[in-house]
């Protein structure tokens, strides 16, 4: 069994990693080799790892050559992040559709077909003056994205379900929600808050909340992610049957719910640490997103979302003591 | 005043140039040069309109030069047909994927910002296991495309809008309904005997029809389709209101309605020479088109649906006749 994850060294890709290896096995074959395709190196805990081989560089370049190496499987992570496509425009068009669209065009050329889990975001979900957002999104909601990010995520949902129908991939898409908390820096999306507002106080340093307290939004642990991801690779194309891209499970939470849940977890100081600075730029991008989502289809499936954002927040934790034990602290925890 | 029309030189394009050569004006400008590009050259009448500029070619080629000619409006109707995109999925990913693609970034590069009118399909609508299609499809049903083609126009609306969120075009998107009663030979589309049934036997020809009399389908003429196009165009933004597409108005008919417009115009002998011969394969790819579409965005903008279907075979006749008149015939009427 042999995989590809692209943005394989990114924070999810290389979670996926760890956990594929772990695991030793997809589908009840052994897995023998992942390749981690992605612009930078994977981090030293993956190279040293003999069933992993880097391939590094842009992935519109390596794409068709990837096509051709006989993979079982592929999960499709890659992307450019929501502001830096707004930034520039063809940066957007370049990693997140020409790049998917050349990865498409290698497998149907190479013939092999392999089964693809391609990773979606509730950013294909937007308001529209014809077409209110309602309040909980669902797998059948209509998207109309509002970014190049979701246009680009949505446009490719419905290739790969076109060149799954030919029979060129077995495609599957999963819609992720918001993934928190993620370690490192802050990273310039209008989401950062997410996961700054709960990883910068517990690291002893002030954050600010440019978002009310009552902002509700669909959110998903990394853990839980990536198990939802692999039970999305693993499912049979039976049990997935349909061409439509289906919703991860989130848990529905408030800015509220989630200091609570900090100050439960972490106590009082760590909540004061963070302060509410309206920003109007952020509050207006955030008004127009989900205020929750459902995910039926994914719980036919067996899949679950994390049962409390304390649990959310004691699994960050938990992961900043394992990398602290290797070296790491809470502060400098990256990729 | 200076347009551009893909497509130009077929069956709906050169309509359209004609209607806009009469009408003179655009959003009361007037008109001063239609280019008509096109894999195939314009009809006579066409070309010697000095107003009229023929360029022949295939549009992905021609598409980037194309976009440095500052032009007003244009209206995109170039397509590969369902099913040449089914037979040949190269076909389709260039003449209906990547032409747009590269008309939209000469647009972008040339810095004009066009309006631009381009026409989707009905086909962007299919069942799926998970979400059954409703009986009525409406501008806010969930489009899931089950052909390459329907695939293809699905990715071209949310691409014109994203193009036209960062302002690089004035894009508006309608869908048009089964185009009805179509000129010409039999050209293998699955939905060609919505036009057979009724031209073959004004023709005095048998016609065979593969679906049962109770098959329900939304079609529209030639005349009020190039109408509804024209009308999206000279919409004010303001009045578009928004970045999905819009159906355009249909009339929902059943064949066994068809049939007796049919009888009612021409009488019970032309109807006496369609005859019912299942065809198994084309009433499978039927049965998974909408029965039937509304179209309240374009009905807020004052669109109309035909009448009756008995007009439509009228404007047909109207039609055939006044190409008689040009030497033509009912039998040998095409482009």
């Amino acid at each position: 069994m042999k995989l590809l994850i692209t943005g394989g060294a990114g924070f999810l890709g290389a979670r996926l990693a760890r956990a594929l290896l772990a695991k030793g096995s997809v589908c009840a074959q052994p897995l023998h080799k992942i390749v981690l395709a992605d612009q930078v190196r994977p981090s030293a805990d993956l190279v040293s790892d003999p069933r992993i081989e880097a391939r590094t560089g842009a992935l519109v370049a390596q794409a068709a050559g990837l096509g051709g190496e006989g993979f079982d499987g592929v999960f499709h992570l890659a992307s450019a992040v929501s502001a830096e496509c707004e930034a520039d425009f063809e940066l957007g068009l370049r990693s997140n559709l020409d790049s998917t669209r050349a990865l498409l065009d290698g497998f149907r050329l190479a013939g092999n077909a392999p089964r693809l889990v391609f990773s979606s975001s509730i950013a294909v979900y937007g308001p529209d003056p014809a077409v209110p957002l309602p309040p909980i999104v669902t797998d059948t909601t209509l998207p109309l994205p509002q970014t190049s990010y979701g246009t680009h995520k949505l446009v490719c949902e419905h290739l790969i379900a076109d060149y799954t129908r030919k029979g060129y991939v077995d495609g599957r898409t999963a819609r992720l929600m918001t993934v928190t908390v993620r370690p490192g820096q802050p990273n310039g999306a209008a989401s950062s808050f997410f996961s700054g507002i709960i990883r910068e106080p517990l690291a002893g340093i002030e954050a600010i909340c440019p978002v009310a307290a009552e902002v509700s939004h669909p959110v998903s642990s990394p853990a839980r992610t990536v198990e939802g991801l692999i039970a999305i690779y693993e499912a049979s194309r039976d049990a997935f049957n349909s061409r439509s891209a289906m919703n991860l499970p989130g848990l529905n939470v408030t800015v509220r719910d989630m200091l609570a849940a900090l100050e439960q977890v972490a106590g009082k100081a760590a909540c004061a640490r963070v302060r509410f600075e309206r920003d109007e730029r952020i509050a207006r991008i955030v008004a127009g997103w989900p205020a929750g989502a459902s995910a039926p289809r994914a719980r036919a499936l067996g899949l679950k979302a994390d049962t409390s954002f304390a649990d959310i927040v004691r699994q960050y934790i938990a992961d900043c003591e394992q990398q602290a034990n290797a070296g790491e602290t809470l502060k400098g925890l990256g990729r």
